[in-house]
């Protein structure tokens, strides 16, 4: 095996299958080597989610994961926002030319340990390699299939007044991690991107409640997003309390030094519930229990909304501001 | 809605919201904009299967189809070479900034076009945009999923000896019309890539005959690389005959000038079967009587193998060649 990727490594020749055989195959759990078909055959049974992402961030190491861990949760929590239980996942990778194959096998062990995590098997996969300077790096497609159990109904079109809005933990951590890394700069110690996959936490809470109405988790686009794509989904009026949203003081200085809003900074393993009041309590504590929802606290609720959907915010100071989606880009390529 | 894709295009903002909701999803068929979860929704019953493909052509335009149109129907056809019948698929976009709207848009609409002609709907998709000079133009993932017919099972470890070999048309007219793009030059007359969905074909092949064995699409690195992969999955030998195997003349012209073998040139509308030999002929005629299958033809037949399972060539002047899968590269990025 070569140090680096070449181009022969994207072609159909020897190099590409020794570097599917030896390296990508062992390196993933659940792939059936006899089987080199061009489809993996799965036995489903009915209601499915279905879902994909391509992944693109930079850089493709950072504090808490790497770009491989993040299409594997990130995939992984897609299904879970459905209340799906993911299943099956397909890998495929854009390399870019003199790629460390060093590098590649670190990402591969990623996959294969938070493939495990979540208990998702990955069965089937594509390599393509392209020429030094038409790719940066590494660029990860992952597409899902989960299995939603009877008797779920998850959708951003469920959410109705009176819900209660529940957050799984702290905000922005992901963003101002990747922002930390890329820039060279030092927040406080140790901070770290919160990817990790959702869909135990998502069982957990499946299990202390039949009134789960919506779950999203807030990725590009920060919470702000999140709030504004499911009020506009359920035409309501989401309102929320600044001091309840949890957030860590080194994030909040991270923030306040670059001009950024944590409403809008990407989190990579947090998700917001909407649930029918009588049970947020129970739902809340299931949350409390499990390693990534400790720091849950409800943020607000839904109301009848005003003239249009809207999502509000009661600040600190005691006002209410509107929390709008942004036009442009606060932080690209941060998935 | 900007002349080119930007930055912002490609973050969790309004402008992202707008590109998807206004120039995405209303080009694809059979996506439902009101249920805009993380994940959608299916029904599925029995064996399925499951594959991916990333997209990385150059050019994304090119002679007889573009990248969208290659996308669908590789993945339409990774589904077919299972015998699947396409269900669902999902969509993803990596995007370099800069890229024309008005490019964009003709590959919605040729991806339109090609999944209505395979029957398969694009339900989930995602879109990402990375800075000039991070991608060359548009990246494009697909993954599918198709529902394999009770009692059909088609794999390359089916293959026995006395299998014949049947070819569904001429080869390397992808691979050729891809070069004479790239490169700026003419052979003959409106050499056209063959990209095109072979469900249909596959379709009338299992209506024609329970013992289909296996199928393969000989894409990347051409049917030498293709028949190479499934002796070695059946452990068995291979034997062609050159004379049998159709070509076009310009193809093969095209070849000769640039040194190429046309056995390892990339095809993406061609299948090759393996079929038990009494029911050969019957798969023939119905190939015969499909529009991507009219030039089909028996070039070979399944022998047990030597020493270790090969390929052999009977050459035009009576000589047997082995033909090899090759260590390297002989069209970057064809696909």
């Amino acid at each position: 095996m070569a140090d680096t990727i070449l181009m022969a490594h994207g072609s159909g020749g020897k190099l590409a299958h020794r570097l599917v055989e030896d390296l990508i195959m062992p390196a993933i759990s659940g792939t059936d080597p006899a089987r080199l078909d061009d489809s993996a055959i799965i036995e489903l049974r009915g209601r499915m989610a279905f879902t994909t992402d391509s992944y693109v961030i930079d850089p493709i190491f950072f504090p808490g994961g790497d770009i491989g861990k993040l299409a594997v949760c990130g995939t992984t929590n897609d299904l879970s926002m459905s209340g799906a239980r993911p299943l099956y996942m397909s890998l495929s990778f854009i390399i870019e030319e003199g790629l460390p194959v060093s590098d590649l096998k670190r990402i591969l062990e990623s996959i294969h340990s938070a493939a495990d995590e979540a208990g998702v098997r990955i069965v089937t996969g594509d390599t393509k390699v392209v020429d030094h300077g038409n790719a940066d790096k590494l660029y990860v497609n992952t597409a899902g299939i989960g299995t939603i159990p009877t008797g779920v109904d998850i959708s951003g079109a469920n959410i109705r007044p009176g819900d209660k809005v529940i957050l799984s933990g702290t905000i922005g951590d992901h963003g101002i991690a990747i922002m930390s890394k890329r820039e060279g700069l030092q927040f406080g110690t140790n901070l770290l991107s919160d990817c990790a996959p959702l869909n135990k936490l998502v069982e957990d809470m499946i299990g202390a409640s039949d009134n789960i109405h919506a779950l999203r988790d807030p990725t590009r686009g920060g919470l702000a997003t999140t709030l504004n794509e499911l009020c506009l989904q359920s035409g309501t009026k989401v309102v929320v309390e600044e001091k309840k949203i949890p957030i860590r003081d080194e994030v909040a200085a991270a923030c306040e030094m670059l001009g950024l809003d944590p409403m809008y900074v990407a989190n990579e393993g947090k998700l917001v519930a909407f649930v029918t009041p009588s049970d947020a309590g129970k739902v809340l504590s299931a949350m409390r229990l499990n390693k990534y929802g400790t720091d849950s606290a409800i943020i607000g609720e839904v109301e009848e909304p005003d003239e249009a959907p809207s999502v509000v915010m009661k600040t600190l100071l005691g006002t209410s501001r509107l929390i709008d989606i942004l036009v442009g880009d606060l932080l690209p390529r941060i998935c």
